[in-house]
């Protein structure tokens, strides 16, 4: 999987890591099982530092992403990400509530929001982005 | 309007402040006009550093919430917040992408995702959160 940094972005370079996984995982670009680079040859290959990769995978970690073993190394969660609960459901709408705000502020009607999000949800069918 | 930071938070102070405002715009509990406190007494009163209302300040301008007077002090913009353009859409799909890949990733439908959003706007309705 190709991995694109933006350096110039306000948004944290581990963060678009975090989020360049995922997106791979809701692509199924990753599947369940899949190998992912060492932190090591990771950090290397984008040219960033140790610390910051490690930051990502940790995150990933820590929320069922991925799997990361002594020997086997990085892994896709080889029994899938854990399904959205109701306290997943009620950090979704908190972060994504300042979204709502704002677009109300800015006119964007409820009608004109879903279809944007559902626009996204389109990217993700058939496999690519 | 009260403010209420969260200390404990991940998401910086400055952020949580810009939230705040721009929530209080959607749910016209800040109207066109209204005056907000001078960085100094805000800074104060919520006991946080002079820097960060600041920060939350001057995004809020530049993003056109707010304009700084030098003597009729901090005012909601009084033209109102400029209406989303294809810039913002366009930013706005970008911010809202990571949490549909993820929702994806955890099972969560489009229509369920859209019943979330829904219910978001839903809070803004009747002038009050």
């Amino acid at each position: 999987m190709l991995i694109n940094l933006d350096f110039e972005s306000d948004e944290p370079i581990y963060q678009q890591l975090v989020h360049q996984i995922i997106d791979g995982i809701a692509r199924k670009e990753l599947q369940p099982g899949d190998s992912l680079p060492s932190v090591r040859s990771l950090a290397s290959d984008i040219g960033i530092n140790l610390h910051t990769v490690n930051k990502a995978y940790q995150q990933l970690k820590q929320e069922g992403f991925i799997q990361i073993h002594r020997q086997k190394g990085v892994v896709i969660h080889p029994e899938g990400v854990p399904k959205a609960d109701e306290d997943y459901k009620k950090r979704l709408i908190h972060h994504l509530r300042p979204y709502v705000a704002e677009s109300i502020c800015r006119e964007v009607s409820e009608a004109e929001f879903v279809e944007l999000c559902k626009s996204i949800y389109k990217t993700y069918q058939g496999g690519h982005s």
